[in-house]
């Protein structure tokens, strides 16, 4: 145990900061060294961030996403197709549809996918309040944008067994070659994917 | 510009979060995400320990060291060895040295070093102080731990011209292998150094 450098409120910025993720504890006494050297303009402002955002945000209880407004600015934005529901397991992919601006639908996250490795059972996801959503007469289609892993694929089945008595429409990402991706890069099932799909030049 | 998808208060944690040393605009938004999963054990504490340190952090007028005192907990150390002055580039290298428990001396914080690529002139460095520092008369050894960099060994050739009328003993860092390198991942430069300060096995 190396002996304290610093007071102990620095100690312990150091250490609250390496446990944020993608910092260990090495590059957190960089960074909190970085914050101290930019005290007005980054430390104080990020720690008065910090404390509104942990007093404000809230989890959506419609679709589970974070905001600081419940429902969530998705649920409640007027101009979304009430028609169709885009499944997610994270917070972070319904950011990255966002940032997509593919789709202006409503979402819903399911908090995770299905492991029979992590133990994860659907009653430990968020899916008993999808099929209530999917019931609701309005909505014709869900769209399952889930992790294309074994566990994103296995949750995607489970889900269009629970929702096949309501007989929607149920559609999946297709699978192909990235925008800007080399052929060279790529996996076996994804180019066999992206010529089964191939469309009309 | 992508559409905002959470509340201005989350957009603006991101943002900030975005700032700091090592995160960018994704690994922000990732960051965010846990900090918000966590809030009670990580984003909460960590949004307390940073106010803390944004009000009580001082810089050490003595020797340039960051702390919640004024002297700082080194200078104030009754233990130290009042007769060796450890001078450094920046607190980081201050707080590794201690890390490493090798020295029980003060220490003197530079702020940087010489460089005229990037404008750096001795004015901007703590050189003046440093040089005060140095004519008290308990001070008999001033140790120039500064980076083995073409900047860094400027700086210590400057240094030892300013402080010359005062005849200490001036030394710097050995040169060599450091423990656990391998010699085939090693420059030249290291390795020569390495062979002429050969010491008995």
């Amino acid at each position: 145990m190396p002996q304290a450098v610093a007071g102990p409120e620095i100690e312990r910025l150091i250490q609250l900061l390496g446990r944020m993720p993608g910092l260990g504890p090495r590059s957190a006494r960089r960074a909190a060294l970085q914050l101290i050297k930019k005290r007005d303009t980054l430390l104080a402002p990020l720690a008065e961030a910090m404390r509104v955002a942990s007093e404000r945000i809230v989890v959506c209880s419609t679709c589970g996403n974070v905001d600081t407004c419940e429902p969530c600015t998705v649920c409640r934005d007027p101009g979304r197709d009430p028609t169709t529901l885009v499944v997610v397991e994270d917070v972070s992919d319904l950011w990255a549809l966002e940032r997509s601006g593919a789709v202006r639908a409503r979402y819903h996250v399911l908090g995770g996918a299905l492991s029979a490795l992590d133990g994860v059972r659907p009653e430990h996801l968020n899916i008993a309040r999808l099929v209530e959503r999917a019931a609701d007469p309005a909505v014709t289609e869900v769209i399952l944008a889930l992790n294309a892993t074994v566990d994103g694929q296995t949750t995607a089945h489970y889900i269009t067994e629970a929702i096949r008595h309501l007989d929607r429409k149920v559609t999946r990402l297709a699978h192909g070659v990235p925008v800007g991706g080399e052929l060279d890069y790529l996996d076996e099932g994804t180019l066999s994917a992206a010529i089964r799909s191939r469309t009309a030049f």
